[in-house]
């Protein structure tokens, strides 16, 4: 089973890379860039029975390695193989 | 308007932050995980009038910025704000 997980900046937090990045954009030619946020995207590939078992491991991954709770916000679906 | 940017290492392009991340999740009892990948997950808000232009500056983004073409593959969706 895959876990797909997202994870972005919080709204209230300064993103230097998203900046950074929305600059270069606007630099290339693509003044319509307003603003971007960049973050994480990882795949879990997971050896389990179940989608609920995949979510049950997504949740810990999340709160325990992946995403910081204070300058982070995070989601997360599941996808059969 | 919002696209949304998702960029993985190739399959067949070695991952160590993938593998780092796999083994600490496997270190905190999650041995049902087989793989991970890291990548990259942008969120780009656009001054644009339709998903059409939306989709053209994505693809320019990715293609002259964003996305290592050598290393890396990507997608992307338009989402209506």
């Amino acid at each position: 089973m895959l876990v797909k997980v997202f994870i972005t900046p919080k709204e209230e937090i300064l993103d230097p890379a998203g900046r950074a990045v929305a600059q270069a954009l606007r630099s290339l030619g693509l003044e319509q860039v307003e603003s971007v946020k960049v973050g994480k995207y990882l795949v879990l590939r997971l050896e389990v029975a179940s989608p609920a078992q995949a979510l049950q491991a997504a949740a810990k991954a999340c709160e325990q390695l992946l995403a910081n709770p204070l300058t982070e916000d995070y989601r997360y679906e599941v996808e059969p193989e």
